[in-house]
């Protein structure tokens, strides 16, 4: 987890999906080849998956939204998730642990990329202009060591970052209370819906991080889908490609 | 198996997604809340899993994409799998299968349901309008044992289908040999390529099957999506609602 937290971690931010900038030469190598439309090369960005499956792992739909939205927006993409045993295994059934089963997380994550994933601990920097997280459980459980909305304010004094709303409101926003844990590390957090407007994702211009509540939101799935599109298309507005 | 061959599997069709219509009640109980932003009733329509990840289960970018497109067009979706065990384990970094482990099919696919998913043996024709099964090795090898994409071809005589093209074309359809397998069991082949045109999807209009290339070709992600979102839109369309 060093590699995310220097020098990666050093410019990004969480939620259920959050990206940094950072310069750096272009190394094609290990280029996942998920998406090839992009007729001239993109923005170059690296996806931190953390397992396969929202309760232990990477929330599916988030993963798989970020990766169509790049792909229109012709950005090279590599998938990166860590080396290491999950923290437990959740049978998604059932909402429990599963007893003495163990899974790997880059094994896992490779599901979701088809096969062509890379070790997290030969992610650089300098090879990519953003990093996206998306969310789920494993982002807190497996990839990271806390949870991920209030990564970026651990990481980064002062961010502004979004989780949606601060209120549960009847349980639409069953995980609210997130954005106080936000404040109390000292970072701004702001108010956004998950709407198909592009007000869906917030831009920390400063920090160059890029939020969207996503799943952080009881809403329909295309809603989250066009959210998780505005977060994308601003962080490839930003990589300036 | 039986409560898909019979009375579900008597007007579907293959590939990598695939769509069948059938009148009958409405049966509030057990749908999957993954998707509620319908103002009002929707096409009533079963997703049929068959595990998470593409060389043992459902293609996970294939069901995302499927459930987006049902979620925007405002249908009430209902996902099932099989309370089997599935044929094998494969590692998806290495392509082979891992040995010594084994896994559910309902237990793996409530992944991508996010927890919310029926056994398979509960699915009655009755209570849905359209049935659709995504693509993924998994299809072939834990659903209805036999491959994908010949199906319908196997169902229905005489049935249109398509797979994308009937040519390697040097590589960019690395399975096109399926159509001739398709062909040899009596039924007609529809060359499709996946675009974001709304030819990517092929209508059998008798058998009120819809069937749409995906992953058979090696394109952008994107595009992909969007040929899957044709599919649906026309599923939709044929349910009337």
């Amino acid at each position: 987890m060093a590699a995310v937290r220097a020098p990666v971690a050093s410019r990004l931010a969480a939620v259920s999906a959050f990206a940094s900038l950072s310069p750096g030469s272009r190394t094609p190598s290990q280029r996942a080849a998920l998406h090839r439309s992009a007729p001239r090369p993109g923005a170059r960005v690296a996806l931190v998956l953390s397992g396969c499956g929202v309760f232990d792992g990477t929330e599916i739909h988030e993963a798989s939204a970020i990766l169509v939205h790049l792909s229109r927006g012709g950005a090279e993409v590599q998938i990166f998730a860590p080396d290491v045993p999950q923290m437990h295994v959740i049978d998604h059934t059932k909402g429990q642990p599963s007893e003495g089963e163990s899974r790997n997380v880059l094994t896992e994550s490779a599901r979701i990329a088809r096969g062509k994933i890379t070790d997290l601990a030969k992610l650089s920097a300098a090879n990519h202009d953003a990093a996206i997280f998306p969310g789920g459980f494993g982002a807190a459980k497996n990839l990271l060591c806390c949870i991920a909305p209030v990564l970026a304010a651990k990481v980064l004094r002062g961010v502004e970052v979004t989780v949606g709303h601060e209120q549960e409101e009847g349980g639409k926003w069953p995980y609210a209370g997130t954005a106080e844990a936000i404040k109390a590390l000292g970072a701004k957090h702001c108010v956004k819906g998950v709407a198909i407007s592009f007000l869906a994702a917030h831009v920390d211009q400063k920090n160059k991080v890029v939020t969207t509540p996503a799943f952080m939101c009881e809403t329909a799935l295309h809603h989250i889908h066009d959210g998780i599109g505005a977060m994308v298309r601003k962080v490839l507005e930003l990589s300036g490609k």
